[in-house]
C-alpha cells in the first residue's frame, strides 16, 4: 500500500478517521504502519492499509514504456492490446519509445519525463524494469506493471535481481504488479452481465483461464490480477482491495506460494469482516507440489498443514481443483445469506435422489426430513407410494404439468429449508426442459438457494445453455460433488462470517509480567534442561509437579519427604532426550531407601552414558488422566504455531494433532480438540470420567501467549505429556522440552 | 442363469467341459449348481453359471402383451418405441391382446398361445405381470421384461407380492427382468463408433442416462441393463454376461442394493479373472442413502464398509459420482494395458503442470523424476530455464511448432513412461489447437495412453468437440480431479489383474478336524464362557495362555505352580462382560498367598455382584507385545466377515481395523494389516523390536477359517487383545468373547 506522502487515498476507516481527526499518520514501514500499537507483542502488524487500486484497474492515463508497431516483434501484440483495452476503459495511452514517432498512430514519447499528462499506470515492456523504476518516480507515476521474466521464479541470481528491484519500487513510492506477469489484468469482460462479481487472483495466468471463461456461462468477472512474481504487490493486497469493492461477491484465487505470511491473514482477516468470501487453490498438498511451485513463481511454501489451518482459521473455503474453484465462487458470488440451514434433494427419479442425498449427506450438509404437513401438502401433487420425506422423489410424471412448480413452492417456503438441489441426470425435454424454467421461475421470486445439477456429460442442451445458465439467481453445476462442495462451502462460509470475531482484535500488544521472569531462564541455541523449562512453564501459570532439582542422595530423600510420597525421579540435564529409554526416570519410589537407591542409579547410568547432569528431580507422581501433547512449532511462513495432540503412541504412531497460528481465539483452541480423531479419550472411555477440558484449553491458550511472546526465541517448545485430570482437577505439564533458537 | 434342461447354453468353459464329458449336469438350485463340490465349508456356492443373454439382448422374435396404439395410453409410446427398435436389431415382433386385431397396423394374437412362433423375449406392458408368467412357461418363452411398479419398492405388501412373482418365474424356468424396469435395454445405440464398449448396469434409469449419453461425446455403449427390482436376473448377472462378450471393454455399474452377496463376489470374480474392469457406483455410504435405496428398489444395503472392502477384494472400483464412473469406465473400456507405471504430466504453463503434479501425487500416482538425457533431451526444445522433471513445462511456445510434437514423442518413448497427461487449461487457439491435434496424433501411433484435460468450462470449443472427442485414443476429461481418479482405477486395475488368484479356487470344501472338536461346545443363543471361548480358539489352533479352570482356592494354588508364576486370575463364566471394570482381574500374582487371597476377592465381587462363576482361572502372564483385535461379525448381505483391529483404546476411540469377507488369501489378510492407521505399531515403536507379522496373519487366517465353518452358528467372536508378540515369538489370544446365534 501506498504511503499518504504520494496522495494515494486508503479507503480503510481506521486510518481514515486517524487522519480526520487532525494527527499526521505514522511514519509507514513499506506496507505496515510502524506505529507501535499496530504491532501484536511478536512484532507483527495488527493491521494493513487497503491499497487503492482504483486507478490501476480504471486508469485515465496509461503509458507504455517498450510500445511497438514493428511487424513480428511481441511487443506489437502486446501494444495492439493495450490500445484496445485503454479505449474500452476510457483511458489515454501514450506509448514510450526513445526513438519511433508514433505507434500505431498515436504519437510517442521519447521518455517518461517528456509526457504530456501525468500517468496513472505504466506497462513497462522492456527486458529490465529495474532501470525504468527511477523515472517512475521522477514522473510521479502511480502504479506499473512489469512482464519482464527471469527473476526469482528462475534461481537464486534471478531472485537477488528481483529484490534489488523490489527495493527500488519501495524506494520510488510507486506500486508495482509483476514482474513476470502478463495482460490478464487488462482483458476483456463483459460488462452485459447481472448480479454481484468475482474478482480473480492468480499467480499464474494459464490457472486463470477457466474463471475467466465463466464469463461465457453467464457469471460476472469484474477483475483479474495476475500477480505474478509479487515483488511489491501481492495477492494480499488484491484481496483487501477487492473486499471493499461493492460489486464484488466473492475473490476466487489460484496461489501457488504466499509472500508473507501474517499480510495474508490480515487481508483474510478484512474479508471475514466483510463478509466477502474468499475461495483459493493453494497448489503445494505435497511436496511434488510444493517443490514445483516454488520453482515456478520462486517463493516460500508453507507447509502445507498449517497453510490448511491459517486459511480455516479465517474462513478462506480452501478447494482442490479450478472446476471446484469457479463452481464454489460463482454459488458464493451471487447467492444470499441463507434463511435457513436445512437442504432439501428434489429430483425426477427415486434413484438420483438417493444417490445425491447419500454424497450430500457423507459430505455434512444437513438434510432434515420435511415435517408430517410439508409432506402431506406434498402428496397433493405427488402420488403417495413414493418418498418425499427427502429427499423428495416426486416420480416424473408431475413436473409435465401445472404440479411441478407447485411442488418447488412448496419446499422452498418451508422454513427450515435453505437450499433446494434439484438433479436433472438426464435430459428428457419434455420433462426436463419445463423442471429447468420451472426451476428458475422459482429461483427468480425466492430469496432461498436453488441449485441444479444438469448431469448430461453434453452440455449443449437449450434447458442448459439457455433456461439455466440464462438465469444468475439458479446456481447451475455439473457434477453432485462441485454442488455438495460449493452448498457447504456456501452454509460454512455463512455461519463462519455470522459468528466472526477478528483475533487481531484481541491480540496481545505489549509482553506479559511472565515474559520478565522467563528472560533468565533462555540459553540461545541449546536445549533447557527438564527443569529450566518447566520453570518457564511456571512462569506463564501452567501447572507443573511439585518438584526439586537435587544433588546428592540425602538431598534427594529431604526432597521426596517435602513433595510428598510417592515420588518419581529423573535425571535432569541440558542436553538429555530419550530419558524413558535409557533408564533415566524411575517411578513409584514410596520409601527413602527407594529414593537413595534410585538417585545412586540414575548418576550411575547417566556417568555411564556420558550424560552431564544438572542434577536429579525429585517430583511428586501424578494420578491418572489423559496424556496430550501441546507445543510450538516455527514455520517459515507464518512464525510460531501451536499445536495440540493426543499423547503416548497415539501422536507418535497416528500423528494425531491439529495446529493453529496465533493470534487466536479460545474457540479456536476448543476447534483444535474436535480436530484430534482420539477426541473421544477426552470424554472418558470404558466408563471413566470426562478430563477437565477447560484446563487443557487454558493451556493451549498460554502456550499460544509464549509462542507469541518467546516465539522467535525458541526453535521447539514440547509438553509431552501434559496429564490432563479428570473434570474440575486442571492438567499437570508432567515433562517438556524446551530448544531455544 | 438357466437350467440347462431349456436350451440355453452357458458360456462358461468349465461347465461346458462337463457337459462334453457326457455327464449330465448337476440340477440347479435356482441360479446355482447344487452339488456339493461347488459350495464351500459355510454353503455358499464357489461357482455360479453365465447367463446366455444374447437372446435377451437379441431376440428374433418379441411378443409385447398389452401392445396399445390407443391415443393418450402410456402403453402406446412403449409399443411405438419397441417396434422402432424391433426393426433395428432385426427382431419380428408380435402384439398381443386379447380384442385388438391389430398394433400399428401389425397383426395382434389374443394371447401367448396363439403366437405365430416360438418367442425369444415378451415384453410385459401388463399392470400385474404374474397371472402371465404361466402362459409364458407354457409358450417356453425363454426372457421376459416386467415394466410393473409396486413391488418391493413400495413396502411389505409389495415385497410379498415379489416374492410371488419371483417363485412363479422360477417355476416357469424362464429369466425376467425387472419389475419396476423401463426401456433402457431397447434404446437406440449408435453403431458408428470404435473401440472396446462399455456395457451398462443400472438399477435406476435416470441415474444411467449420462453414461448413454457419453455416446454423443464418441465413446461407445453395447449394452444396457435396467435391472429394476431383480426379482430374478440381478446386477451380477449381467457382470457375468458382459464379462464374456469380447466387444465390451468396461461394465460400469450404478448399484443401489445388491440381492445376493455371494453372487455379486462370484460376478465380480468372473470379471477379474477374465481382465474385464467393473467400475461401480453403489450408493449407501450414509444411512440416509441406504434408507432411501432400500425404499427405492426394496433390496437390501449392507454395512457399507463391507461392502467396500468386498469391492475391493474383487478388483471392482468404487466411484461416488456418475461423472467419475463415465469418465472412469471410458477410460478402462478404451485403454491397453499399461507399458509402464510411471506417470508424466506435460503442460504448456509451469502453474498448470504444478497443480496436477501435487494433485496426483497426493492421489499416490507414481510421478517419477525423466532420467538426465530424456531432460537433455527435451532441453532441445524447451528453454534451458524451464523445469522438464516431470512435470514438463514447455512454456508454450514450443507447441505452436514442429517441436510439439517432438517434445510429446519424446516423452512418450521413455521406457519408464506409462501415462502422458497433458492439462490445457485455457484454450488459446494458436497453441491449444496445434496441442490437440498433435496429441491425438501421437496417441494414434503409440500403445501408452495419453489423457488430456480439457479445463474449459465452456467445453464448446472445436479443439475439444472435434479434434479431441473425435479421437478414441485419447483420453478426455474435463476436470484434474476425475483423470487422476481415472488413470489411478486403470493402473490399479491392471496391477490387480495382474496378480488376482482367485480365493474362490482354493477355498475349503470340507470341514476341518478342528471344526468336529468344536461342536460340543457351542451353546446356541448363549455368550460362551472365556475359557469355553478359549478352548474353540485353541480347536482352530490358536495359541491361548496356558491356564486352568479352578473351583477351589486350593485348586488354585496347585494351577499356579503348573502353569508358572507370576500368574493373572480372573473370573469366568458365561455371561461377564467387562471384567476388568468389576474387578474381576487381578494381575502379577507371584506367590501361593497372593493367589489364595486373589481367588477369595474375586468370588467375593463375584458373589456380590450376582454373577454366578463357572470357575476361576489361572493363566501365565504373558509378556508385553503389540495388543490387537481380531474378530467375526455377521454381515447381513455378505455372511460372516473377520475383521483385524488395533487393541485397546485405538480400536475404541479411533475404530481402527479392517475387514474381509471369507473366503480370502493371506495377501488380502496382510492388506488388512496395510490398511491400518496405526500399522506403524506393528514395525516397532520407540526403538522396540517389530512384532511377529506372520503370527498375526496366520491368526487372521485360523479366524477366517473358523467365520467360514462356524460362522453362520456364530454371532459374534472377538479376540481382545490378541497380543502380538515380538518377530518370532508368536501371538497369544489373551481373552476371547464369543456369542453362538
Amino acid at each position: 500500500m501506498l504511503g499518504s506522502t504520494h496522495g494515494t487515498l486508503t479507503t480503510d476507516s481506521r486510518r481514515a478517521r486517524v487522519i480526520a481527526c487532525g494527527e499526521q499518520p505514522s511514519p509507514v514501514v513499506h506496507g505496515r504502519p510502524a506505529d507501535v500499537d499496530d504491532l501484536d507483542v511478536s512484532g507483527r502488524p495488527l493491521y494493513a492499509d487497503v491499497p487503492d487500486l482504483d486507478r490501476f484497474f480504471r486508469p485515465e492515463s496509461v503509458a507504455v514504456v517498450g510500445a511497438s508497431d514493428a511487424e513480428g516483434r511481441p511487443n506489437t501484440g502486446i501494444t495492439r492490446q493495450l490500445i484496445a483495452w485503454a479505449e474500452r476503459v476510457g483511458a489515454r495511452l501514450h506509448p514510450v519509445h526513445p526513438t519511433r514517432q508514433s505507434v500505431f498512430g498515436i504519437p510517442c514519447s521519447p521518455s517518461l519525463a517528456d509526457l504530456p499528462e501525468q500517468i496513472d499506470l505504466a506497462v513497462l515492456l522492456v527486458g529490465d524494469p529495474l532501470p525504468v523504476i527511477g523515472e517512475l518516480a521522477e514522473a510521479k507515476v502511480k502504479f506499473a506493471v512489469a512482464f519482464a521474466s527471469g527473476f526469482a521464479e528462475t534461481g537464486a541470481e534471478g531472485a537477488a535481481a528481483q529484490a534489488h528491484l523490489a527495493a527500488a519500487v519501495r524506494r520510488a513510492g510507486l506500486r508495482l504488479l509483476g514482474p513476470n506477469t502478463n495482460l490478464n489484468a487488462f482483458e476483456k469482460f463483459r460488462d452485459d452481465l447481472d448480479g454481484p462479481a468475482i474478482a480473480l487472483i492468480t499467480q499464474s495466468g494459464h490457472q486463470g483461464r477457466p474463471v475467466f471463461a465463466m464469463q461465457e456461462l453467464g457469471v460476472r468477472l469484474s477483475h483479474w490480477a495476475p500477480t505474478g512474481n509479487e515483488a511489491d504487490l501481492e495477492t494480499a493486497d488484491f484481496i483487501s482491495y477487492f473486499s471493499e469493492q461493492p460489486e464484488i461477491g466473492a475473490i476466487a484465487c489460484y496461489v501457488e506460494g504466499l509472500k508473507d505470511g501474517r499480510s495474508f491473514l490480515l487481508a483474510a482477516d478484512r474479508a471475514a469482516r466483510r463478509g466477502v468470501p474468499v475461495v483459493a487453490v493453494k497448489v503445494g498438498r505435497t511436496e511434488t507440489g510444493a517443490r514445483t511451485a516454488a520453482s515456478h513463481t520462486g517463493k516460500l511454501t508453507g507447509a502445507d498443514t498449517v497453510v490448511d489451518a491459517a486459511m480455516r482459521q479465517y474462513g478462506v473455503i480452501r478447494v482442490d481443483g479450478l472446476d471446484e474453484l469457479q463452481d464454489t465462487a460463482a454459488l458464493l458470488a451471487r447467492a444470499r445469506a441463507p434463511r435457513a440451514e436445512g437442504v432439501v434433494v428434489y429430483s425426477i427419479s427415486g434413484g438420483t435422489g438417493a444417490h445425491l442425498a447419500d454424497l450430500a449427506t457423507a459430505a455434512g450438509l444437513p438434510l432434515p426430513h420435511l415435517s408430517a404437513p410439508k409432506q402431506a401438502e406434498l402428496h397433493q401433487w405427488i402420488p403417495e407410494y413414493l418418498s418425499v420425506t427427502n429427499p423428495v422423489d416426486n416420480g416424473g410424471h408431475p413436473v409435465g404439468d401445472w404440479r411441478g412448480r407447485k411442488i418447488i413452492d412448496a419446499i422452498l417456503a418451508d422454513p427450515e429449508v435453505g437450499v433446494l438441489i434439484c438433479p436433472i441426470t438426464g435430459p428428457f425435454p419434455p420433462m426436463s426442459d419445463k423442471l429447468a424454467q420451472d426451476l428458475v421461475d422459482a429461483a427468480e421470486q425466492t430469496d432461498k438457494l436453488v441449485c441444479v445439477v444438469w448431469g448430461s456429460p453434453v452440455g449443449t442442451e437449450a434447458a442448459y445453455r439457455e433456461t439455466l445458465l440464462g438465469s444468475s439467481k439458479v446456481a447451475t453445476f455439473r457434477t453432485f460433488a462441485n454442488c455438495i462442495t460449493a452448498v457447504r462451502a456456501y452454509l460454512d462460509h455463512h455461519r463462519f462470517v455470522a459468528a466472526y470475531r477478528s483475533p487481531f482484535d484481541e491480540a496481545p500488544r505489549t509482553p506479559s509480567p511472565s515474559f520478565r521472569k522467563t528472560q533468565a531462564l533462555m540459553r540461545p541455541g541449546q536445549q533447557l534442561s527438564e527443569h529450566a523449562a518447566k520453570q518457564l512453564l511456571r512462569a506463564y501459570g501452567i501447572r507443573v509437579p511439585r518438584e526439586q532439582l537435587v544433588t546428592s542422595a540425602a538431598a534427594a530423600v529431604r526432597a521426596a519427604s517435602l513433595v510428598g510420597y510417592p515420588v518419581v525421579m529423573k535425571a535432569s540435564g541440558a542436553q538429555i532426550a530419550h530419558k524413558t529409554e535409557l533408564g533415566l526416570v524411575k517411578i513409584g519410589l514410596t520409601s527413602a531407601s527407594q529414593v537413595r537407591d534410585a538417585y545412586r542409579e540414575l548418576t550411575d547410568i547417566a556417568r555411564y552414558e556420558g550424560i552431564s547432569l544438572d542434577g536429579v528431580l525429585v517430583c511428586q507422581m501424578v494420578e491418572r488422566g489423559v496424556e496430550m501433547v501441546v507445543g510450538v512449532t516455527h514455520d517459515q511462513l507464518f512464525g510460531p504455531t501451536v499445536t495440540v495432540g493426543l499423547g503416548g503412541v497415539l501422536v507418535e504412531v497416528l500423528r494425531d494433532a491439529a495446529v493453529r497460528v496465533p493470534p487466536f481465539g479460545e474457540d479456536q483452541a476448543r476447534g483444535m480438540l474436535g480436530e484430534l480423531r482420539g477426541r473421544a479419550l477426552l470424554e472418558g472411555v470404558r466408563g471413566g470420567p470426562p478430563v477437565d477440558v477447560d484446563a487443557l484449553i487454558e493451556v493451549v491458550m498460554r502456550v499460544q501467549r509464549m509462542a507469541l511472546e518467546l516465539g522467535d526465541d525458541i526453535a521447539e517448545l514440547d509438553i509431552n505429556p501434559l496429564m490432563v485430570l479428570p473434570r474440575g482437577q486442571g492438567a499437570v505439564a508432567l515433562d517438556a522440552l524446551v530448544v531455544c533458537r
